[in-house]
C-alpha cells in the first residue's frame, strides 16, 4: 500500500523532495530509498507512514528524535480494533505530545494539497487545483470522489481523511482551512463528533468568514451503527446534530454529490441577495423543471415588470418567452443569448441570481459531422471564436453585477463550452434541478450571512 | 432544422429507407429528394413534416390521400401560440381523423426507436438500445438526456415528444408502451394532464404489469406557469395528482435523473420481497452513507444472525465487519468478493437485496501505470480476466435469487468492470445513496405490486 500511496504521490506531480524509508530495498520507484529517518540528507517537513501496527508508535518516536514535526499515518489497529488499539494510540498521542508533533491518523488515507501536486491518497486526481476543500471522517470520501469530481468538473484544493482523530481531528483541520487561501469552501463529512460544543464555537465563528457544508450519516440507526464499525464514532440524535449545524451556519447536506454541488457553488459564487431567481433556458422543459424546484427549495420565480419585458422583447424573437422563465426557444442570436439578455436581467433590480439551461459547444455539431463522414458541415469554426469570447465575459457576470449564476447541463464539460464556463468559475451542473438546489443552497447561505439563523 | 434531424437519422443508422421531399433540392445528404409525397415510390410508414406552419395541414393532407398512415408533425405554431394556433390544430385533428392517421405533434421533437437506428431528435444516441421508454411533454427530455444517459450507462429503448398531444397523447403513448416488448419501464414526464380519470384508468391498468416513472413539474406555482408557456399544459394541484400517481400505482420522482435512475433500476431489476437490505462495501465511507440512506427510505439494514454471520467469518479477513454492514475492508480475494459473498447473502432468507459500492475494473490501476511511464507494474492482465469471469456470474445474481443486486460507483462506467456490470442488467449509480434511493422505488413498486396503494 505504502507503494501505491508514493505512485500517486509520483502520478501527481508532487513539487517537493521524497525520501522512501524500506528496511530492504536500495531504491523504491526509481527514488534512493534509506534504512531509517536519521540516514536522511535533511529534515522532512512530513513522515508519512505505512507501516505495521506494531512498529508505528516506535517510528514515530525515531521522527520526533530526527526534529520530524509533522506525519499522516496511514496504519490501523488503533482505536478502532478495541481495546488493545486504544493502548496503543494513547501511546501514539503521548509521543505527538512529547515532540509536539502534527499528527493525522491513524487509520486515515491521508492527506492531499492539489496546488503543491501533493496527494498522498491511493487516487489520481486528475484535474487542476480548484478551491474546495474536503475534511472527511472517511478515507473513500477525501479520494475515491476524484473520479467523480473529474467528471462534472468541480475542482479540488485540499482532501483531508482525519481518521481516528487521534491527534489532529476534524475541528483542527477546520480551523486550518478556514485560513487556509486556497480553500474557500470547506466540505465536512461527519460520522460523529466528539466535542460538539467545541465544533459549535469554532463552526460558527468559520462560517461567517467561509462557508462549511456539513453531511452527516450518523443520526438513523443504521447509520450510527455503520459508522460506529467503521471508524469507532458515536452517531448521534440527528435532530441535535440539526440543531447544531443550524446555530453553526452550516450548510447541511443529504448525500455526497449535495455536498460537492453545494461547496462547488459556494466556493464559487456570491450568495444572492433575495431569494428572486430569473430562470432562462433555451427549453420549456428544463425551464418548467427549474422554476418549479424553485419553489420547492423556498426561492421566487417573479414575474418581470412590463419595462424589464419591454427591454426583453426588443431584443428575443416573437416565438421567445420574456416572462419568468425567460424561454429563448430555438433562438440563435448567441450575443443576445450569453451577453446582452443577461446583463439586462442581472443589471435589473428585479432578481437576485440566474439559473440556467441551454448552452451548447460544439459538440453536438462535431458529433454529427464526423458521425456522417462529412456529409455534413456546420459552421463550428466560424461560431467557436464568437462563443469563446462572448463566454469570456459570461463567466466574469457574478463578479460584475455581485449576483450569482449558475448553468446546467446535461452533457456538462464533454462539450468545449460548458467546460470553458466550469473552468472560469461558473458551476455547471449535470441537471436543471441540480442546478436550482445549489443557488438555494447559496441563498441559505447569504440568509446566514444577513444574521437570520433560523428558517 | 429538418436537414438536422435528417443528420441525426443517418447518423443513428436507421434501418429503414429515407425519402427526403423538398420543393426544390434534388439530393439531400447524399439522398434523392422529391417534390412530393406523390412522387415517392413506395408509401412510407411515417412521414416526418419539418414545415413551415402554414402548409403543415394541407401537406398532412396530401400524405392521407397517399395513403400514409402516420406522421410527426414537428412544426410548431399551433394551439401554444393561442387563438389562431387553435383553429389550426383543429383543422390538424379533422384530417388526422378523416384519413384514420396516427400523429404524433405538432410543436414536438419527434420520436426514437432505437431498436431500429431511428432517431427523429436532433441528438445523436451513441450507446446500444436498452429497455427504458421515455414519454414526455417536453421534447428536451426525450433528446438532450442521450448526452446524460451516456455517461452514466442506462439505455434507452424509445422516446416520445407528444409536444401538443393533438390527436396522439401521452395516455396513448402509455398504452403502446406498455405492449412494446423492448420496453421494460416507462419514465414520464408531465406538465400537466389534460384528462386526470383516463388516465388513472389507464395507469392503473399498466402500471400492474410494467412499472411506470412519473414526474410532474405543474403543481408548484413556478412549475405551472413555465408549463402553461411551454406547451399550454395546464398543471394543477400538486396533492391531486400526488393522489393519482399514488393510486394508479406509479413511481413518482421530483428530478430528471431521479426519473431516469429509478426507471433504470425498475427496468432491470426484480423488487425485493421485503425491506431488508444488505450494504456490501468495501469502503466505510459508503457503507454509512449506504445504511443511513436506507433508513431514511424506509429500509431496514437488519443484523444478521449468528449463523450468517459465521458462514460470512469463514470466508472473510479479521480485520472486515461481519455484521451489516458488510465491510470487507481491503480484501482482496475477488472470487469471495463476488461470487461467495453476495452468495452467501443472497441465499440467505434474512435479506431482500444488496446495495453495493467497491467494485474496481483496471481503470485505476491503468492510469498510474501510464502516469508513471512504467516505473510502476500492476499485475491487471493477470487480474482483469478472473475479474470479467467472476462478473459474468455476477450479473446474473438478479434472476438465480430473485432479489435485486445494485452497485454504485464514483467512477462509473468508464472503468471495465463497471462498464461490464451496468451493460449487463446491474445498474451502476454514481453514488452510493443514488443506489440506495433506486433500491428503495424498487421496494416501493413490490410493495404496490403485493396490493398496498398507501405508504
Amino acid at each position: 500500500m505504502g507503494t501505491g500511496q508514493l505512485a500517486t504521490l509520483i502520478f501527481q506531480g508532487f513539487s517537493g523532495k521524497i525520501y522512501p524509508i524500506h528496511p530492504k530495498e536500495s531504491t523504491v520507484l526509481g527514488f534512493k530509498a534509506y534504512r531509517s529517518i536519521f540516514d536522511l540528507p535533511e529534515i522532512p517537513d512530513l513522515a508519512f507512514m505505512v507501516l505495521p501496527t506494531d512498529i508505528v508508535v516506535p517510528k514515530l518516536e525515531e521522527c520526533g528524535r530526527a526534529g520530524v514535526q509533522a506525519a499522516v499515518v496511514v496504519s490501523g489497529g488503533f482505536r478502532e480494533v478495541g481495546e488493545a488499539g486504544l493502548e496503543r494510540e494513547r501511546m501514539l498521542v503521548r509521543v505527538a505530545e512529547k515532540f509536539g508533533m502534527v499528527v493525522i491518523g491513524p487509520n486515515c488515507i491521508g492527506v492531499s494539497n492539489f496546488h503543491i501536486g501533493m496527494n498522498t491518497t491511493y487516487f489520481p486526481y486528475q484535474q487542476d487545483p480548484g478551491e474546495i476543500t474536503i475534511i472527511s471522517q472517511s478515507g473513500t470520501y477525501s479520494c475515491h470522489v476524484y473520479g467523480y469530481t473529474r467528471k462534472f468538473g468541480m475542482r479540488l484544493s485540499h482532501t483531508v481523511s482525519v481518521g481516528n482523530s487521534a491527534v489532529v481531528d476534524l475541528i483542527d483541520c477546520l480551523e486550518y482551512f478556514s485560513r487556509e487561501p486556497h480553500t474557500k469552501a470547506i466540505a465536512l463529512y461527519i460520522e460523529g463528533l466528539r466535542d460538539g460544543k467545541r465544533f459549535l464555537r469554532v463552526a460558527r465563528e468559520i462560517s461567517q468568514k467561509k462557508p462549511v457544508v456539513a453531511l452527516f450519516v450518523g443520526g438513523t440507526q443504521a447509520g450510527a451503527k455503520a459508522g460506529m464499525s467503521h471508524t469507532g464514532a458515536l452517531g448521534g440524535d440527528d435532530q441535535i446534530y440539526e440543531g447544531v449545524f443550524r446555530q453553526a451556519g452550516l450548510i447541511r447536506v443529504r448525500t455526497v454529490e449535495e455536498m460537492l454541488d453545494t461547496a462547488w457553488a459556494l466556493a464559487s459564487l456570491p450568495p444572492p441577495a433575495g431569494n428572486r431567481i430569473c430562470v432562462l433556458t433555451n427549453a420549456g422543459g428544463p425551464g418548467a423543471s427549474m422554476a418549479d424546484s424553485c419553489n420547492r427549495e423556498g426561492l421566487e420565480v417573479p414575474e418581470f415588470s412590463a419595462e424589464l419585458k419591454a427591454d426583453l422583447k426588443e431584443i428575443l424573437p416573437h416565438t421567445a418567452s420574456v416572462s419568468n422563465p425567460v424561454d429563448l426557444t430555438y433562438f440563435m442570436d448567441l450575443r443576445a443569448m450569453y451577453e446582452r439578455i443577461p446583463r439586462i436581467i442581472l443589471g435589473s433590480d428585479e432578481v437576485d441570481g440566474i439559473v440556467m439551461y441551454g448552452v451548447f459547444g460544439s459538440l453536438l455539431y462535431r458529433t454529427l459531422e464526423e458521425g456522417l463522414g462529412g456529409r455534413i458541415k456546420y459552421p463550428i469554426d466560424e461560431v467557436i471564436p464568437l462563443v469563446r469570447e462572448l463566454l469570456g465575459k459570461f463567466v466574469c457576470f457574478p463578479r460584475e453585477y455581485g449576483k450569482p449564476l449558475i448553468v446546467s447541463s446535461f452533457w456538462g464539460t464533454d462539450d468545449d463550452a460548458l467546460k470553458q464556463i466550469a473552468d472560469n468559475g461558473i458551476p455547471v451542473y449535470s441537471s436543471p434541478e441540480r442546478g436550482v438546489a445549489a443557488m438555494a443552497a447559496l441563498y441559505r447561505y447569504g440568509r446566514y450571512l444577513r444574521g437570520f439563523t433560523e428558517d
